[in-house]
Protein backbone atom coordinates (compact mmCIF):
# COMPACT_ATOMS: atom_id res chain seq x y z
CA UNK A 1 0.00 0.00 0.00
CA UNK A 2 1.18 3.13 -0.79
CA UNK A 3 -0.43 6.99 -0.26
CA UNK A 4 -3.64 7.55 1.85
CA UNK A 5 -5.35 3.96 2.11
CA UNK A 6 -9.26 4.60 0.82
CA UNK A 7 -11.38 3.87 4.46
CA UNK A 8 -15.09 2.52 3.70
CA UNK A 9 -17.08 3.82 6.11
CA UNK A 10 -20.60 1.90 6.82
CA UNK A 11 -23.14 3.72 8.03
CA UNK A 12 -23.12 7.69 7.73
CA UNK A 13 -24.69 8.62 11.17
CA UNK A 14 -23.20 10.70 13.75
CA UNK A 15 -20.40 8.68 14.44
CA UNK A 16 -20.12 7.07 10.91
CA UNK A 17 -20.61 10.61 9.59
CA UNK A 18 -18.12 12.65 11.49
CA UNK A 19 -15.30 10.09 10.52
CA UNK A 20 -16.08 10.84 7.08
CA UNK A 21 -15.80 14.09 7.45
CA UNK A 22 -12.36 14.29 9.77
CA UNK A 23 -11.32 11.75 7.38
CA UNK A 24 -11.82 13.47 4.69
CA UNK A 25 -10.22 16.81 5.95
CA UNK A 26 -7.01 14.96 6.55
CA UNK A 27 -7.35 14.24 2.63
CA UNK A 28 -8.06 10.19 2.77
CA UNK A 29 -10.65 9.30 0.02
CA UNK A 30 -13.84 7.98 1.67
CA UNK A 31 -16.02 5.46 0.01
CA UNK A 32 -19.51 5.29 2.22
CA UNK A 33 -22.99 3.38 2.56
CA UNK A 34 -25.83 4.11 4.27
CA UNK A 35 -29.35 2.92 3.48
CA UNK A 36 -30.59 6.49 3.75
CA UNK A 37 -29.66 7.63 0.16
CA UNK A 38 -29.83 11.20 1.05
CA UNK A 39 -27.39 11.05 3.44
CA UNK A 40 -25.02 9.39 0.84
CA UNK A 41 -26.10 12.46 -1.40
CA UNK A 42 -25.48 14.91 0.81
CA UNK A 43 -22.34 13.74 1.53
CA UNK A 44 -20.82 12.80 -1.65
CA UNK A 45 -22.31 16.61 -2.61
CA UNK A 46 -20.25 18.24 0.32
CA UNK A 47 -16.83 16.25 -1.11
CA UNK A 48 -16.93 14.33 2.28
CA UNK A 49 -17.58 11.20 0.51
CA UNK A 50 -15.73 9.87 -3.10
CA UNK A 51 -18.45 7.64 -3.90
CA UNK A 52 -21.22 5.24 -2.97
CA UNK A 53 -20.83 1.32 -2.29
CA UNK A 54 -24.26 -0.05 -2.98
CA UNK A 55 -26.58 -1.93 -0.70
CA UNK A 56 -24.09 -5.23 -1.70
CA UNK A 57 -20.96 -3.31 -0.54
CA UNK A 58 -19.88 -3.55 -4.41
CA UNK A 59 -16.32 -1.68 -4.33
CA UNK A 60 -15.36 -2.35 -0.55
CA UNK A 61 -13.04 -4.84 -1.81
CA UNK A 62 -10.93 -1.61 -2.27
CA UNK A 63 -11.17 -0.61 0.49
CA UNK A 64 -7.69 -1.19 3.31
CA UNK A 65 -9.56 0.45 5.99
CA UNK A 66 -13.27 -0.96 6.60
CA UNK A 67 -14.88 1.18 9.44
CA UNK A 68 -18.60 -0.55 10.75
CA UNK A 69 -20.57 2.90 12.15
CA UNK A 70 -24.25 0.97 13.01
CA UNK A 71 -25.95 -0.26 15.87
CA UNK A 72 -24.43 -2.78 17.43
CA UNK A 73 -27.30 -5.48 16.25
CA UNK A 74 -26.57 -4.36 12.59
CA UNK A 75 -22.70 -3.84 13.10
CA UNK A 76 -22.96 -7.95 14.12
CA UNK A 77 -25.42 -9.22 11.08
CA UNK A 78 -23.08 -7.04 8.65
CA UNK A 79 -20.02 -9.08 9.98
CA UNK A 80 -21.84 -12.44 9.41
CA UNK A 81 -22.82 -11.44 6.03
CA UNK A 82 -20.31 -9.90 4.67
CA UNK A 83 -17.07 -11.05 6.08
CA UNK A 84 -15.78 -12.73 3.15
CA UNK A 85 -15.75 -9.68 0.81
CA UNK A 86 -13.46 -7.67 3.19
CA UNK A 87 -10.14 -9.64 2.86
CA UNK A 88 -8.27 -7.14 1.18
CA UNK A 89 -8.64 -4.76 4.18
CA UNK A 90 -5.42 -4.84 7.47
CA UNK A 91 -8.05 -2.88 9.64
CA UNK A 92 -11.33 -3.22 10.50
CA UNK A 93 -13.39 -1.92 13.19
CA UNK A 94 -16.92 -0.74 14.86
CA UNK A 95 -17.73 2.14 16.50
CA UNK A 96 -20.75 1.00 19.52
CA UNK A 97 -21.19 1.27 23.03
CA UNK A 98 -20.67 -2.30 23.75
CA UNK A 99 -17.74 -4.23 22.46
CA UNK A 100 -17.73 -8.72 23.53
CA UNK A 101 -20.30 -9.14 21.46
CA UNK A 102 -19.10 -7.79 18.02
CA UNK A 103 -15.55 -9.14 18.99
CA UNK A 104 -16.88 -12.63 19.12
CA UNK A 105 -18.82 -11.91 15.85
CA UNK A 106 -15.25 -10.56 14.32
CA UNK A 107 -13.41 -13.94 15.61
CA UNK A 108 -16.50 -16.21 14.47
CA UNK A 109 -16.35 -14.83 10.72
CA UNK A 110 -12.53 -15.34 10.78
CA UNK A 111 -11.51 -11.44 10.26
CA UNK A 112 -10.47 -11.48 14.15
CA UNK A 113 -7.19 -10.97 13.71
CA UNK A 114 -7.60 -7.42 11.84
CA UNK A 115 -10.59 -6.35 14.01
CA UNK A 116 -10.60 -4.04 16.45
CA UNK A 117 -13.26 -3.18 18.30
CA UNK A 118 -13.51 0.80 19.30
CA UNK A 119 -15.59 2.83 21.10
CA UNK A 120 -14.91 6.89 20.79
CA UNK A 121 -16.20 8.62 24.01
CA UNK A 122 -17.84 11.02 21.68
CA UNK A 123 -21.02 12.27 20.53
CA UNK A 124 -24.24 14.03 20.72
CA UNK A 125 -28.03 13.77 22.06
CA UNK A 126 -28.70 14.40 17.89
CA UNK A 127 -28.67 11.80 15.74
CA UNK A 128 -27.53 10.84 11.66
CA UNK A 129 -25.61 13.10 9.50
CA UNK A 130 -26.99 16.11 9.77
CA UNK A 131 -25.29 16.58 12.97
CA UNK A 132 -22.33 15.11 12.09
CA UNK A 133 -19.12 17.46 12.00
CA UNK A 134 -15.27 16.93 11.43
CA UNK A 135 -14.47 17.82 15.24
CA UNK A 136 -16.28 15.07 16.91
CA UNK A 137 -13.45 13.31 18.42
CA UNK A 138 -10.49 15.84 18.87
CA UNK A 139 -9.57 15.42 22.55
CA UNK A 140 -11.99 13.11 23.61
CA UNK A 141 -11.06 9.54 24.20
CA UNK A 142 -11.64 6.13 22.22
CA UNK A 143 -11.77 2.63 23.67
CA UNK A 144 -10.04 0.64 21.82
CA UNK A 145 -10.83 -3.25 22.73
CA UNK A 146 -8.49 -6.18 20.45
CA UNK A 147 -9.85 -9.87 19.84
CA UNK A 148 -7.45 -12.86 21.51
CA UNK A 149 -6.70 -12.81 17.92
CA UNK A 150 -5.89 -9.50 16.80
CA UNK A 151 -2.97 -8.86 15.59
CA UNK A 152 0.08 -6.40 16.93
CA UNK A 153 0.22 -4.37 13.79
CA UNK A 154 -3.51 -4.26 13.55
CA UNK A 155 -3.72 -2.55 17.26
CA UNK A 156 -1.09 -0.11 16.08
CA UNK A 157 -2.71 0.94 13.07
CA UNK A 158 -5.67 1.67 15.02
CA UNK A 159 -3.88 3.57 17.40
CA UNK A 160 -2.38 5.51 14.71
CA UNK A 161 -5.93 6.33 12.61
CA UNK A 162 -7.75 7.40 16.04
CA UNK A 163 -4.87 9.60 16.64
CA UNK A 164 -5.21 11.32 12.97
CA UNK A 165 -8.76 12.10 13.85
CA UNK A 166 -7.49 14.16 17.09
CA UNK A 167 -8.52 11.47 19.75
CA UNK A 168 -6.82 9.75 22.99
CA UNK A 169 -6.27 5.99 21.87
CA UNK A 170 -6.53 3.80 25.36
CA UNK A 171 -6.43 0.06 24.85
CA UNK A 172 -9.02 -2.09 27.30
CA UNK A 173 -10.33 -5.26 27.88
CA UNK A 174 -13.55 -5.74 25.97
CA UNK A 175 -15.52 -6.77 29.65
CA UNK A 176 -13.91 -4.06 31.27
CA UNK A 177 -14.81 -1.98 28.86
CA UNK A 178 -18.76 -3.03 28.76
CA UNK A 179 -19.48 -3.36 32.72
CA UNK A 180 -17.46 0.10 32.84
CA UNK A 181 -19.57 1.84 30.20
CA UNK A 182 -23.19 0.32 31.88
CA UNK A 183 -22.37 2.42 34.66
CA UNK A 184 -20.42 5.95 33.28
CA UNK A 185 -22.78 5.55 29.79
CA UNK A 186 -25.81 3.32 29.84
CA UNK A 187 -27.09 3.89 33.49
CA UNK A 188 -27.05 7.67 32.76
CA UNK A 189 -29.25 7.07 29.41
CA UNK A 190 -31.70 4.64 31.07
CA UNK A 191 -32.57 7.16 33.54
CA UNK A 192 -32.49 10.35 31.52
CA UNK A 193 -35.43 7.82 29.45
CA UNK A 194 -37.49 6.99 32.61
CA UNK A 195 -37.58 10.69 33.68
CA UNK A 196 -38.80 11.84 30.72
CA UNK A 197 -41.55 8.87 30.29
CA UNK A 198 -42.31 9.95 33.82
CA UNK A 199 -42.68 13.72 33.19
CA UNK A 200 -44.75 12.91 29.81
CA UNK A 201 -46.87 10.79 32.05
CA UNK A 202 -47.45 13.93 34.52
CA UNK A 203 -48.70 15.84 31.20
CA UNK A 204 -45.55 17.94 31.54
CA UNK A 205 -44.18 19.72 28.30
CA UNK A 206 -40.39 19.06 28.11
CA UNK A 207 -40.54 23.51 26.95
CA UNK A 208 -41.33 24.13 31.16
CA UNK A 209 -37.73 22.64 31.74
CA UNK A 210 -35.23 24.92 33.11
CA UNK A 211 -31.94 24.29 32.59
CA UNK A 212 -31.03 21.38 35.04
CA UNK A 213 -34.33 19.87 33.86
CA UNK A 214 -32.66 20.36 30.27
CA UNK A 215 -29.82 18.53 31.57
CA UNK A 216 -31.23 15.62 32.97
CA UNK A 217 -33.31 14.17 29.83
CA UNK A 218 -31.23 15.43 27.09
CA UNK A 219 -29.98 12.24 26.88
CA UNK A 220 -33.02 10.31 26.06
CA UNK A 221 -33.24 12.07 23.22
CA UNK A 222 -30.25 9.99 21.18
CA UNK A 223 -31.05 7.49 18.92
CA UNK A 224 -33.60 4.75 19.77
CA UNK A 225 -32.52 2.56 17.62
CA UNK A 226 -28.69 3.06 18.96
CA UNK A 227 -29.93 2.43 22.41
CA UNK A 228 -32.26 -0.75 21.93
CA UNK A 229 -29.11 -2.66 20.58
CA UNK A 230 -27.02 -1.38 23.53
CA UNK A 231 -29.56 -2.28 26.20
CA UNK A 232 -30.12 -5.70 24.18
CA UNK A 233 -26.11 -6.46 24.35
CA UNK A 234 -25.44 -4.90 27.51
CA UNK A 235 -28.68 -6.04 29.62
CA UNK A 236 -26.30 -8.26 32.41
CA UNK A 237 -24.31 -5.11 33.36
CA UNK A 238 -26.56 -2.44 32.37
CA UNK A 239 -29.26 -4.51 34.74
CA UNK A 240 -26.92 -4.51 37.62
CA UNK A 241 -25.77 -1.13 37.68
CA UNK A 242 -29.64 0.06 37.86
CA UNK A 243 -30.00 -2.10 40.49
CA UNK A 244 -27.19 0.25 42.40
CA UNK A 245 -28.80 3.00 41.61
CA UNK A 246 -32.36 1.78 42.41
CA UNK A 247 -30.99 1.03 46.34
CA UNK A 248 -29.20 4.81 46.37
CA UNK A 249 -32.91 6.57 45.05
CA UNK A 250 -34.49 4.49 47.61
CA UNK A 251 -32.55 5.53 50.53
CA UNK A 252 -32.54 9.61 49.63
CA UNK A 253 -36.36 9.20 49.06
CA UNK A 254 -36.86 7.66 52.33
CA UNK A 255 -34.79 10.39 54.28
CA UNK A 256 -37.22 12.64 52.10
CA UNK A 257 -40.40 11.16 53.07
CA UNK A 258 -39.22 11.18 56.48
CA UNK A 259 -37.97 14.38 56.50
CA UNK A 260 -34.90 13.84 57.91
CA UNK A 261 -33.21 16.40 56.90
CA UNK A 262 -29.87 15.42 58.47
CA UNK A 263 -29.94 12.03 56.38
CA UNK A 264 -30.57 13.94 53.36
CA UNK A 265 -28.23 16.27 53.83
CA UNK A 266 -25.43 14.00 54.08
CA UNK A 267 -26.59 12.33 50.98
CA UNK A 268 -27.10 15.86 49.19
CA UNK A 269 -23.29 16.55 50.60
CA UNK A 270 -21.47 13.50 49.47
CA UNK A 271 -23.15 13.75 46.20
CA UNK A 272 -22.09 17.39 45.82
CA UNK A 273 -18.54 16.95 46.58
CA UNK A 274 -18.32 13.89 43.62
CA UNK A 275 -19.34 15.68 41.09
CA UNK A 276 -17.22 18.76 42.14
CA UNK A 277 -14.10 16.77 41.48
CA UNK A 278 -12.46 17.62 38.31
CA UNK B 1 -41.33 57.18 47.26
CA UNK B 2 -39.18 59.14 44.63
CA UNK B 3 -36.34 58.30 42.79
CA UNK B 4 -35.29 54.75 42.12
CA UNK B 5 -35.87 52.78 45.44
CA UNK B 6 -33.28 50.98 47.84
CA UNK B 7 -33.52 47.52 47.81
CA UNK B 8 -31.75 45.57 50.99
CA UNK B 9 -30.21 41.73 49.35
CA UNK B 10 -30.68 39.58 52.44
CA UNK B 11 -28.24 36.57 51.06
CA UNK B 12 -25.29 37.30 48.41
CA UNK B 13 -25.22 33.71 47.26
CA UNK B 14 -25.82 32.58 43.49
CA UNK B 15 -29.30 33.78 43.08
CA UNK B 16 -29.02 37.30 45.73
CA UNK B 17 -25.81 38.55 44.33
CA UNK B 18 -26.99 38.28 40.78
CA UNK B 19 -30.16 40.20 41.78
CA UNK B 20 -27.80 42.69 43.61
CA UNK B 21 -25.80 42.72 40.35
CA UNK B 22 -28.34 43.49 38.02
CA UNK B 23 -30.01 45.97 40.06
CA UNK B 24 -26.92 47.80 40.63
CA UNK B 25 -26.06 47.71 36.92
CA UNK B 26 -29.96 49.46 36.25
CA UNK B 27 -28.68 52.22 38.84
CA UNK B 28 -30.10 51.15 42.02
CA UNK B 29 -29.19 51.56 45.36
CA UNK B 30 -28.47 48.15 47.05
CA UNK B 31 -27.69 47.23 50.80
CA UNK B 32 -26.93 43.96 51.84
CA UNK B 33 -25.84 41.24 54.48
CA UNK B 34 -24.46 38.26 53.87
CA UNK B 35 -22.93 35.69 56.67
CA UNK B 36 -20.02 35.68 54.74
CA UNK B 37 -18.06 38.84 55.47
CA UNK B 38 -15.74 38.02 51.79
CA UNK B 39 -18.79 37.59 49.94
CA UNK B 40 -19.77 41.66 51.22
CA UNK B 41 -16.10 42.97 51.20
CA UNK B 42 -16.11 41.77 47.46
CA UNK B 43 -19.73 43.16 46.99
CA UNK B 44 -18.27 46.15 48.25
CA UNK B 45 -15.50 46.57 46.17
CA UNK B 46 -16.50 45.49 43.02
CA UNK B 47 -19.06 48.37 43.65
CA UNK B 48 -22.31 46.33 43.34
CA UNK B 49 -23.51 47.11 46.91
CA UNK B 50 -23.67 50.18 48.66
CA UNK B 51 -23.53 49.31 52.55
CA UNK B 52 -23.07 46.54 54.61
CA UNK B 53 -26.43 45.88 57.13
CA UNK B 54 -25.15 43.78 60.24
CA UNK B 55 -26.44 40.89 61.49
CA UNK B 56 -29.11 42.46 63.27
CA UNK B 57 -29.83 44.35 59.79
CA UNK B 58 -29.39 47.65 60.58
CA UNK B 59 -30.41 49.56 57.95
CA UNK B 60 -32.94 47.71 56.61
CA UNK B 61 -35.76 50.31 57.58
CA UNK B 62 -34.55 52.60 54.79
CA UNK B 63 -35.37 50.27 52.09
CA UNK B 64 -38.21 50.16 49.97
CA UNK B 65 -37.57 46.83 48.69
CA UNK B 66 -36.54 43.82 50.40
CA UNK B 67 -35.05 40.83 48.89
CA UNK B 68 -34.78 37.22 50.90
CA UNK B 69 -32.52 35.00 49.33
CA UNK B 70 -31.71 32.26 51.73
CA UNK B 71 -32.39 28.75 51.89
CA UNK B 72 -36.66 28.19 52.57
CA UNK B 73 -35.72 27.67 56.13
CA UNK B 74 -33.19 30.25 56.87
CA UNK B 75 -35.80 32.80 54.99
CA UNK B 76 -39.12 31.46 57.47
CA UNK B 77 -36.55 31.93 60.53
CA UNK B 78 -35.85 35.58 59.15
CA UNK B 79 -39.33 36.37 58.49
CA UNK B 80 -40.69 35.27 61.59
CA UNK B 81 -37.48 36.63 64.10
CA UNK B 82 -36.81 40.29 61.56
CA UNK B 83 -40.87 41.13 60.04
CA UNK B 84 -41.00 43.93 63.11
CA UNK B 85 -38.24 46.21 61.13
CA UNK B 86 -39.72 45.85 57.95
CA UNK B 87 -42.39 48.71 58.28
CA UNK B 88 -40.98 50.99 55.93
CA UNK B 89 -40.90 48.35 53.21
CA UNK B 90 -43.41 48.25 50.10
CA UNK B 91 -42.24 44.93 48.48
CA UNK B 92 -40.96 42.11 49.97
CA UNK B 93 -39.83 38.81 48.56
CA UNK B 94 -38.08 35.69 48.62
CA UNK B 95 -36.64 33.71 45.94
CA UNK B 96 -36.60 29.94 47.24
CA UNK B 97 -37.72 27.26 45.06
CA UNK B 98 -40.97 25.99 47.19
CA UNK B 99 -43.68 29.03 48.21
CA UNK B 100 -46.26 27.35 50.26
CA UNK B 101 -44.20 27.36 53.62
CA UNK B 102 -42.74 30.89 52.92
CA UNK B 103 -46.11 32.49 52.20
CA UNK B 104 -47.49 30.98 55.44
CA UNK B 105 -44.87 32.36 57.98
CA UNK B 106 -44.92 36.19 55.80
CA UNK B 107 -49.19 35.77 56.98
CA UNK B 108 -48.36 34.81 59.96
CA UNK B 109 -45.59 37.35 60.88
CA UNK B 110 -48.24 40.00 59.56
CA UNK B 111 -46.38 41.20 56.45
CA UNK B 112 -48.71 38.71 54.11
CA UNK B 113 -50.18 42.07 52.59
CA UNK B 114 -46.39 43.35 51.14
CA UNK B 115 -45.33 40.01 50.50
CA UNK B 116 -45.15 37.95 46.66
CA UNK B 117 -43.28 34.47 47.27
CA UNK B 118 -40.97 34.33 43.98
CA UNK B 119 -39.18 31.83 42.04
CA UNK B 120 -36.97 32.54 39.17
CA UNK B 121 -36.12 29.68 36.99
CA UNK B 122 -32.82 30.62 36.82
CA UNK B 123 -29.14 28.92 38.08
CA UNK B 124 -26.16 27.40 37.89
CA UNK B 125 -24.53 24.12 39.48
CA UNK B 126 -22.45 26.23 41.08
CA UNK B 127 -23.16 28.42 44.24
CA UNK B 128 -22.29 31.41 45.86
CA UNK B 129 -21.34 34.76 45.40
CA UNK B 130 -18.42 34.27 42.54
CA UNK B 131 -20.71 32.40 40.56
CA UNK B 132 -23.36 35.41 40.44
CA UNK B 133 -23.52 37.26 37.51
CA UNK B 134 -25.81 40.13 36.38
CA UNK B 135 -27.53 38.85 33.40
CA UNK B 136 -29.03 35.92 35.09
CA UNK B 137 -32.59 36.57 34.85
CA UNK B 138 -32.47 37.68 31.72
CA UNK B 139 -35.30 36.22 29.30
CA UNK B 140 -35.87 33.41 32.42
CA UNK B 141 -39.32 33.01 33.79
CA UNK B 142 -39.90 33.81 37.04
CA UNK B 143 -42.70 32.79 39.29
CA UNK B 144 -44.98 34.82 41.32
CA UNK B 145 -46.82 33.49 44.23
CA UNK B 146 -49.10 35.92 46.07
CA UNK B 147 -50.38 35.65 49.41
CA UNK B 148 -53.97 35.73 49.78
CA UNK B 149 -53.53 38.93 51.09
CA UNK B 150 -51.05 40.28 49.05
CA UNK B 151 -52.30 43.72 47.33
CA UNK B 152 -52.95 44.15 43.64
CA UNK B 153 -50.44 47.13 44.05
CA UNK B 154 -47.49 44.67 45.97
CA UNK B 155 -48.35 41.86 43.04
CA UNK B 156 -47.86 44.98 40.39
CA UNK B 157 -44.50 46.23 41.73
CA UNK B 158 -43.32 42.87 42.13
CA UNK B 159 -43.95 42.27 38.40
CA UNK B 160 -42.28 45.50 38.03
CA UNK B 161 -39.58 44.53 39.43
CA UNK B 162 -38.27 41.16 37.65
CA UNK B 163 -39.08 42.74 34.49
CA UNK B 164 -36.29 45.35 35.41
CA UNK B 165 -34.39 42.56 36.02
CA UNK B 166 -35.26 41.30 32.32
CA UNK B 167 -37.17 38.22 33.72
CA UNK B 168 -40.71 36.97 32.81
CA UNK B 169 -43.16 36.96 35.15
CA UNK B 170 -45.76 34.15 35.75
CA UNK B 171 -48.44 34.47 38.75
CA UNK B 172 -48.89 31.26 39.87
CA UNK B 173 -50.87 29.38 42.82
CA UNK B 174 -47.83 28.59 45.84
CA UNK B 175 -49.43 25.06 45.96
CA UNK B 176 -49.78 24.41 42.32
CA UNK B 177 -46.35 25.49 41.66
CA UNK B 178 -44.82 23.49 44.15
CA UNK B 179 -46.15 20.61 43.00
CA UNK B 180 -45.12 21.86 39.63
CA UNK B 181 -42.16 22.48 41.14
CA UNK B 182 -41.39 18.40 41.99
CA UNK B 183 -41.66 17.26 38.91
CA UNK B 184 -39.52 19.72 36.63
CA UNK B 185 -36.89 20.78 39.12
CA UNK B 186 -36.90 18.61 42.38
CA UNK B 187 -36.98 15.64 41.13
CA UNK B 188 -34.76 15.80 38.73
CA UNK B 189 -31.97 17.09 41.38
CA UNK B 190 -32.43 13.93 43.38
CA UNK B 191 -32.24 11.58 40.26
CA UNK B 192 -28.30 13.34 39.81
CA UNK B 193 -27.62 13.34 43.35
CA UNK B 194 -28.63 9.62 43.31
CA UNK B 195 -27.05 8.53 40.62
CA UNK B 196 -23.87 10.67 41.55
CA UNK B 197 -23.68 8.59 44.62
CA UNK B 198 -24.29 5.72 43.16
CA UNK B 199 -20.92 6.17 40.45
CA UNK B 200 -19.20 7.18 43.92
CA UNK B 201 -20.10 3.92 45.50
CA UNK B 202 -18.66 1.92 42.09
CA UNK B 203 -15.66 3.40 42.96
CA UNK B 204 -15.37 6.06 39.97
CA UNK B 205 -14.43 9.45 39.31
CA UNK B 206 -16.15 12.24 37.66
CA UNK B 207 -13.52 12.54 35.46
CA UNK B 208 -14.23 9.44 33.90
CA UNK B 209 -17.46 10.70 32.57
CA UNK B 210 -18.70 11.46 29.04
CA UNK B 211 -20.56 14.17 27.69
CA UNK B 212 -23.89 12.81 28.61
CA UNK B 213 -22.97 11.42 32.20
CA UNK B 214 -21.45 14.92 33.12
CA UNK B 215 -24.98 16.24 32.17
CA UNK B 216 -26.61 13.94 34.30
CA UNK B 217 -24.34 14.68 37.14
CA UNK B 218 -24.16 18.56 37.11
CA UNK B 219 -27.41 18.95 38.96
CA UNK B 220 -25.99 16.93 42.25
CA UNK B 221 -22.82 19.60 42.10
CA UNK B 222 -25.63 22.57 43.62
CA UNK B 223 -25.77 23.85 47.14
CA UNK B 224 -26.73 21.28 49.61
CA UNK B 225 -27.97 23.77 52.01
CA UNK B 226 -30.24 24.96 49.19
CA UNK B 227 -31.59 21.24 48.53
CA UNK B 228 -32.02 20.04 52.12
CA UNK B 229 -34.61 23.26 52.84
CA UNK B 230 -36.42 22.00 49.44
CA UNK B 231 -36.11 19.05 50.17
CA UNK B 232 -37.56 19.17 53.47
CA UNK B 233 -40.54 21.96 52.25
CA UNK B 234 -41.75 20.25 49.96
CA UNK B 235 -41.31 16.20 50.97
CA UNK B 236 -44.75 15.26 49.90
CA UNK B 237 -44.73 16.47 46.29
CA UNK B 238 -41.15 15.49 45.90
CA UNK B 239 -42.08 11.84 47.44
CA UNK B 240 -44.99 11.34 45.27
CA UNK B 241 -42.93 12.24 41.95
CA UNK B 242 -39.97 9.79 43.10
CA UNK B 243 -42.46 6.92 43.82
CA UNK B 244 -43.68 8.18 39.65
CA UNK B 245 -40.25 7.68 38.46
CA UNK B 246 -39.21 4.59 40.36
CA UNK B 247 -42.02 2.85 38.65
CA UNK B 248 -41.28 4.03 34.83
CA UNK B 249 -37.36 3.00 35.69
CA UNK B 250 -38.48 -0.60 37.08
CA UNK B 251 -40.24 -0.89 33.90
CA UNK B 252 -37.38 -0.35 31.88
CA UNK B 253 -35.31 -2.08 34.36
CA UNK B 254 -37.60 -5.53 33.71
CA UNK B 255 -37.56 -4.95 30.13
CA UNK B 256 -33.50 -4.36 29.99
CA UNK B 257 -33.37 -7.71 32.25
CA UNK B 258 -35.87 -9.78 30.21
CA UNK B 259 -33.99 -8.61 26.80
CA UNK B 260 -37.77 -7.63 25.80
CA UNK B 261 -36.31 -5.12 23.16
CA UNK B 262 -39.25 -4.54 21.27
CA UNK B 263 -40.11 -3.13 24.56
CA UNK B 264 -37.30 -1.27 25.53
CA UNK B 265 -37.68 0.25 22.26
CA UNK B 266 -40.63 1.38 22.73
CA UNK B 267 -39.84 3.25 25.99
CA UNK B 268 -36.87 4.78 24.36
CA UNK B 269 -38.77 6.04 21.24
CA UNK B 270 -41.31 7.80 23.80
CA UNK B 271 -38.67 8.85 25.95
CA UNK B 272 -36.87 10.30 22.68
CA UNK B 273 -39.92 11.72 20.90
CA UNK B 274 -41.11 13.75 24.15
CA UNK B 275 -37.08 15.11 24.81
CA UNK B 276 -36.79 16.20 21.25
CA UNK B 277 -40.16 18.62 21.84
CA UNK B 278 -39.33 22.17 21.79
Amino acid sequence: MTGTPTVAVIGLGLIGGSMARALSANGVDVIAYDRNAASIDAAISEGVVERAMGAQLSGIREAEIIVIALPGDAARELIRASASSFAHAMLIMDVGSAKQLVIAAAEAAGIGERFVGCHPLAGDHRSGWPASRADMFQGHRVFLCPSASTSDDTLRSAQAFWKSLGSVPIVADAAAHDSHMAWISHLPHIISSSLALTLRDASLSHSELGPGGRDMTRLAGSSPEMWTAIAHENAEAITRAISAFEERLSALKNAVTRRDAESFQLQFSAGSAWSSET
